[in-house]
C-alpha cells in the first residue's frame, strides 16, 4: 500500500483591506474582505516539505494591499481579475487562482439634509465577487450576501407530499423570510459591473416583494427569471435561501385567538433552498 | 462557617416575538427580542429547593406573547412598562422587574418606485428599550445598538501620555470608526418614544459626522451634549463605543508610499470607550 | 430568450436531536445536529409552484426524531444510512439524498474519582458523518470538526518563492496551530465506525505532535498518510486546516529581546490549507 | 441648561497574548485574552479634547506584551496585579484600574501513551481572573467561563407559581444543562491561585453531578456552598447559569411514546439564573 495526493488547494482568507479616495469635495470609502486560493502541482511541498513552488499566503496578503493601492477605485470584479493575474504569474506551479471578495457597502450619513462628504454608516448587506482564472481564461461572478427579506403575506405552501411523519398543516398565508445569498455569472468581462450588480439586486428584491409565492423554490425561480430578463449580461444566477421560519404562536392556552398576529422567529432548524436559474437560448 | 445567599436574579433571555398588524392598505411588521429579569426574596428556592415563590421563566415567555397580542402596536418602551407591571403582579416575592427589548427595524422594500405594502428588508442597526420597575416606580431607558459609523478624516489623536511602552505615533488625520451602542434615560413616561428615539439617533449620527474629533472620548461627549440639547426629555445618555481601528498599511516594502489610502481593519484588540453625559441644571 | 432550472437542492439544516439511553447502571447521552438535503426533479415546484413532488423540510425534521427513537444507540454513520433510505423512499422525485451529522461528544464528569453515571461535560471537538445515497448505492464518510491543535516547535517554513511582495522571513522554528476539520471516506459499510473514527482522530493528533513540519501542507500529508496506514478501511482523507498564525511580538521598542517567548494570536487573515490524501494500490 | 460628564471609563479589549516557556524537557504554553479598563478624572479629554491625562489604549497593549515577557510563568491573577500596578503608575488621573483575563487552557496531546513535550490540544472551557485596583488596595477574583455541564436525571422542577400564562407542566425528571460561568473573590492575595481555581472548578462540577436538583437555583446554591466549604480562601462565588433547555419531543403524531428518550436542544429563549453565595461568619 502507498499514499498519494488527491485534490489540494491553499490560500489566504479574511484579508481586510479598506481604501479611501480623497477627492476635493468628498471622500470615497471602500471596505473589502478578500479570500485567495491557488490550485496546481504542489506535490513536493506535501510529500517532501520542499517549498520551492509555494507562494506564501503572507505574500498573497501583501499583494492584495499593494494592488489596492495601485488600482485605486476599481470595482471588486476588476480587482479579482487583477489579483488572479498576479497570482498565476507569481506561482508557476499554479493552474488555477480564485479570488473571492466581500464588499461591505457604506452609505453616507445624512447631515443637514445632505449626504455627508466623509462620514458613513454601514449598510445591511454585502456585495460579493468571485474570479476564477486558469492559464486559458477567467470567469467572473458576483452577488449579494446576507440580504434579509421578509413578506407578511402572498406566501402559501400546500399540495405537498404527506406521509407518516407529516405534521405541517397546509397554509394559504404565512410569513416568508430569508437571508438571501445570490451569485450570478457574467456572460463577459469589461462590463459596468456595479451597474449590473445594483440592477440585479434591485430586481431580486422587487420580485421577492411582488411574487405570489407557492413555496420558497417558486420565489427563487421567479427572482432568477426576472434577473435574467432584466440583466442581459447575466448568464445564470444561483440562490442560497435559508427559510427563516416564523411560527404562529398558539395563544389558545391563554384564551386568545391568533389571527396571524403573533409569531415566534426560530433559529434552528431552518429550511435551506438552493437553485440555479440559467438562460435558455432555444 | 456557613453559607448565605447574596445578590440573585433570574429570568428568560432571547424571547423572539414578531407581530403583524394587518391594515387595509398595508401591513406593519415588528421584530423584537425580549429579556426578562426578576430580583427579590427567592431564598427558599435556593436553599431548600422550595419553588413556591418562583414564577417559571416559561411563564415569562408565555406572558410576553400574550401581551404582544393584547397590546398590538405599542412601542417597545410601553411594552416594557406593561410586561414589568404583569411580572410584579404575578411574582409577589419580586422586588424588581427588568425588561430589555431589542427591536430589529425593517424597512419597506421599494417596488415600482414606492414602499411596498407588505415586503421588508432588515435595517442595519437595532433599537433598544429597558424598563426597570420596583414596587414604587418605573425607570424607562432606550437606545440603539450596533449602529456602525465611520469617518475618513476630521479625527486626530495627539498630546497623550508617553512612557516606555508607547509606540503609537501622534496623528492629525486618521479614520475613526465605531459600532455605537447608546442608551438614554427618559425624564418622564407618556412620551412619543419613537419620535424622541429617532431624533436622538439622528442627532448622534449627524454629530459624529460633523465633529472635529480629538479622540473617541471627545466625540462621545459631543454626541451626548447634542442629544441632550436636541431632546429635552432625555435626562442622560450613556455610550459604549468600541474603537474599530483602521491601521495604515506599510507599503514601503513594496516601494510605495501610502498617503492615507490603504488601511487594514483589525478585529482585536480594540479600544473601548464608555461614558455618560448628564443634564446639568445649575 | 427563456429561463430554465439548473442544479437545485433543498433540505433542512440544524435539526437538533439529543437522546438518552437509560441503562440500569448508567445513562448514555448523545447530542447531534443533523442536516438533510434532497436533489432530483423538482422542476414543477420551481416553475409552476406545484408542490406535488415536494417532501416538506418539516417532515424531514419529524422523520429525524422518529428514527432517532426507533434506532436508539446507533452511530451517526448508521443513522445517516437509515435517514437517507427513508428520504429516497418518501420522495419519489429525489435522485439523491445527503445527510450530514455533527455529533457533540460529552465526557462523563469525574465524581469521587469515578466517571459519573449520568452527568457529563462537553468535549472540545465534534465528530461528523455524511452519507450520500442515490437510487444505486450509498457513500459513507466521517470526520472531526474544530479539533484545535498547536505545537510550539518542530515547525519550519523556508525555501519558498520570493517576489516583490514578499516580506515574510524564513524561519526554522515557529508555532504551528490549526483548527482541524477532517473527513475520510470509508471503503465499505458495516464497520465498527466509532472504533475507526477514534483511531483516525488519535493517529492524526499524534502525527501532528510528532511530525517535523516543513509547512502546513507537509504536516497535512503526513497526517493523511498515517491515517491511511493505520486505518485499512479508510479509502481517502481530506483535511481543511486553517493556519492560526501566532506572530512573535516585536519587543525591541521596549528594550527587550523576544526569543520565541511572547506571541500574538491573530484572527484574520489566516492561511487555509486543504488537501486530500488517497490510498494508492500500485 | 448645560451638560456634564457622568461615569466614564476606557481601555483596551481583546489583547491576545500567548507565551512559550522553553524548558529542557518540555515547553509550557499559555494563551490569554486580556481586557484593560481605567476610571478616573478624564474630564478635559471629553470636554476639551485635551489628551494630557490619557494613557493610549495602544500603550496598554504594549505594556501587556512587555509584562508578559518580564514575568514569564505567572498565573493570571498575579499578572492582573502586575498590570494594574503599572496602569495606575502610568496614568496619574486614574483612580481605578481593572484587568480581566481569560485563559484558554491547552492539554498535552497523548503520543506513544505519554503527554507530548510540546504539542497541545485546546481544552473545552476557559479560566478567568479579574483584578480591580484603586490607589488604596486591590481585589482579586477568578473563575471559569463556558464550562458546559449536563445531567440526564436527578433534576426536578415543581411546586412553582401557576397563573393564566402557565403552560409548563411540573416534572420530576428532566435534563438539566448549563454553560457555567462562575467568578469567586479570593479572601487574600499571595495564594497558590491555580490550585484553588482547579479545586473550585472540580468541586462545582462534582456537585452539579451529584446534586438532587429541585431547580437551577437550587443547584447553583449547592455548588456555591460546596465551593465555599472546600476552598477556605474563597470569600464568595457568583454563578451565571443559562438554562440550556432540552425539550422532550412529542412523538405521538408518529404513533410513538417518548419515555425521556428523544429531546430537542433549543437555543432561544433560555432561562438565565444568576446568584452569589457568600461566606457567613456567625
Amino acid at each position: 500500500m502507498g499514499a498519494g495526493l488527491g485534490h489540494d488547494r491553499y490560500g489566504k482568507s479574511g484579508i481586510r483591506v479598506a481604501t479611501v479616495r480623497r477627492h476635493d469635495d468628498r471622500h470615497d470609502f471602500s471596505d473589502w474582505t478578500v479570500d485567495v486560493r491557488l490550485e496546481g502541482d504542489f506535490l513536493a511541498a506535501h510529500v517532501d516539505g520542499d517549498n520551492t513552488e509555494i507562494l506564501p499566503t503572507d505574500t498573497m496578503r501583501g499583494a492584495t494591499y499593494a494592488l489596492a493601492k495601485e488600482h485605486s477605485g476599481v470595482e471588486i470584479e476588476e480587482f479579482g481579475l487583477l489579483l488572479t493575474e498576479y497570482l498565476l504569474g507569481a506561482a508557476p506551479a499554479a493552474t488555477l487562482a480564485e479570488v473571492s471578495i466581500e464588499e461591505q457597502p457604506w452609505e453616507r450619513i445624512e447631515a443637514g439634509g445632505e449626504p455627508h462628504s466623509h462620514a458613513f454608516t454601514r449598510a445591511a448587506y454585502r456585495r460579493t465577487a468571485r474570479v476564477t482564472r486558469t492559464r486559458e481564461d477567467a470567469d467572473v461572478s458576483a452577488g449579494v450576501a446576507d440580504l434579509v427579506l421578509l413578506k407578511t403575506t402572498d406566501s402559501a405552501f400546500r399540495g405537498f407530499i404527506k406521509d407518516r411523519y407529516t405534521t405541517l398543516p397546509e397554509t394559504d398565508d404565512r410569513i416568508l423570510a430569508t437571508s438571501m445569498t445570490a451569485e450570478w455569472r457574467y456572460e463577459r468581462t469589461g462590463l459596468d459591473y456595479r451597474k449590473v450588480a445594483d440592477e440585479a439586486r434591485r430586481i431580486a428584491m422587487e420580485t421577492f416583494a411582488r411574487h405570489d409565492s407557492k413555496s420558497m423554490q417558486h420565489t427563487l425561480y421567479a427572482m432568477g427569471e426576472a434577473v435574467l430578463e432584466g440583466c442581459p449580461n447575466v448568464a445564470e444566477i444561483r440562490f442560497m435561501l435559508p427559510n427563516l421560519h416564523h411560527i404562529e404562536v398558539d395563544l389558545s392556552p391563554y384564551g386568545m385567538e391568533n389571527h396571524g398576529e403573533v409569531f415566534v422567529a426560530t433559529d434552528r432548524p431552518f429550511g435551506l433552498i438552493e437553485g440555479t436559474v440559467v438562460r435558455r437560448t432555444s
